[in-house]
């Protein structure tokens, strides 16, 4: 039987029976396989997000699944299909998709958060936002392209190069993953995280990781790079501690790239970025390009995927989900088996 | 005679007897024609730098001149040669000159601030320093060739491009230089500036000026890109209201360019920077090629330099100017002539 989670508000999730919606020209209804649960997801949860959604709520972004039935139009697809979504529906005229940069367009659509998501059996969505999965990816594995993608994107756009000192500040999902593509690009990566399970996953897949509280972060990368300071630092904490590192670890002429989202404006030593000559962007979810690059590089087999999916559940365990989530601790990526 | 001034430390300015350095190996004796009052010099009559520079100090870095004596080995140089000095000299052993970064050496020499300067008849420099004037070249306006190359260093590392949208937060010198060399880099640009007088003068020579106090300057400056939003920003404020209306006004991926010395950590929108993926970039000083197209540009005639310079005064009456500086109101560019 078709089952969905809903988010109702009030850190309430409630599981029933899911809708089938038929798709229409151009769409395609998809038969989920695994959904991730993301920080975005629990910040939802927590209610912070409750003036942007829609309740009930389905969530869920993260996801692998294959293809159930196929709308007029949609004819590339056929049934049994093993797919990933890149869930973004831009508005197509708004100043941003005309520049070219409709994944930030100013009237995005984001499915599984705007629009219903991907924590149900079935899942009509847009073909155009389908990427297919090759054969030797799984399933499982499917369901961490789109956060992967995310790191392919802010690695890319950070043009990291081999040799690069590259320093990420936050080992979460996110940073743990921007970390691995890093190093993949032949960066040597530094991960700082005060996560003591975290620090040990990091270290355990092959990265090294650091606590700034038990080590001096700044006088070690300064050790390690006789005094020049990191080429790249990623911003992956969203803390006001985080965006005073970065800046003081960076080269002269070297890139600040803010990941995290800031729920507050930190203070900033903006004399240190014109002393020193520094640069800053922001990235922010991903283009097709990086989720094509996050399908091969998770197909390649080069990176420790299984070791960041701490658990999977079935689709009833999503509030546990989140509520281990809250805890922190020994958690890194939790998948929902529908 | 030789004159020079002297700062002393607490607003005291003494004017007295020059010194005549002999040049050594490599260096030049200069005889200086014009000298500019730059906003540093004001900082440093203020007290403010008293830990880092040398009392009595002769201050003074925006200067033209004429070669005097030419010490071994510097024979490039004829005497009565016309020139201007880049004052930056570099230890050649840092990781940021290692970097090919040697003019935000870790341990640059800036003359005329941590050695002595221009507000002297004579002064010696290291040939390195030197860039010839061309004849048509007035040294009046040689003297304007220092903070020029700031400006064209802020928009060479800007891109500026044809058609480009470009904000300019701050009238004084350098806001304004920037925003003429970016004009006549094809950009269209707006200067947001509260002193009225420079507000006047900007409009009046050829610039589009406007008193965010008085005119909505987002809401102008969205009518204008149709809602999309500012290419690039160049932060000359050095202020928390400049550094926040930066980032309102800039389009998805549009640059901030941090030109000005904030004195305090201003609190930034870093959420602002990842939902546009908006960039940033801190700029200082200049390199020989900005130098050498600054000297082009004034030489060409292309800018209304004139119309900059407030006040032409003799050596004797550097106090004054910085104290009509401190006034604010009708004030630019206050030269002094030797």
């Amino acid at each position: 039987m078709a089952q969905a989670a809903y988010y109702e508000g009030n850190r309430s999730i409630v599981h029933g029976r899911g809708e089938m919606v038929a798709p229409r020209a151009g769409e395609v209804q998809l038969k989920i396989s695994h959904c991730g649960i993301c920080g975005t997801d629990l910040h939802i949860f927590h209610g912070a997000m409750d003036a942007r959604v829609a309740m009930p709520l389905v969530m869920g972004h993260e996801m692998s699944g294959t293809v159930h039935e196929v709308g007029e139009g949609a004819q590339d697809y056929e049934l049994g299909d093993k797919v990933v979504v890149m869930p973004l529906a831009p508005c197509g005229a708004c100043p941003a998709c005309a520049a070219g940069h409709s994944h930030i367009c100013h009237n995005l659509n984001f499915l599984g958060i705007d629009t219903p998501g991907a924590f149900q059996s079935y899942w009509t969505v847009p073909a155009y936002t389908l990427h297919r999965m090759p054969a030797q990816l799984s399933l499982a594995h499917g369901a961490l392209i789109e956060p992967l993608a995310v790191a392919c994107h802010d690695v890319r756009l950070a043009d990291v190069k081999r040799g690069d000192q590259v320093v990420v500040i936050g080992g979460g999902p996110i940073g743990m993953l921007v970390a691995l593509v890093a190093q993949q690009a032949g960066a040597d990566v530094i991960v700082s995280e005060i996560n003591p399970y975290r620090v040990d996953l990091a270290n355990r897949i092959g990265l090294r990781a650091i606590n700034p509280g038990a080590t001096d972060l700044l006088e070690f990368v300064m050790q390690r790079t006789n005094g020049a300071g990191a080429d790249i630092v990623f911003e992956v904490s969203g803390s006001q501690a985080g965006a005073s590192l970065m800046t003081e670890l960076l080269r002269t002429r070297g890139l600040a790239v803010i990941v995290a989202i800031f729920a507050q404006q930190p203070k900033l030593d903006l004399f240190r970025f014109f002393w020193r000559e520094l640069r800053l962007k922001g990235v922010r979810v991903y283009e097709s390009e990086d989720f094509k690059t996050a399908i091969d590089v998770a197909a390649s087999g080069a990176l420790p995927l299984d070791e960041l999916i701490t658990d999977i559940r079935p689709l009833s365990a999503l509030k546990s989900g989140f509520e281990d989530m809250d805890q922190g601790g020994r958690v890194m990526k939790i998948l929902l088996e529908l």
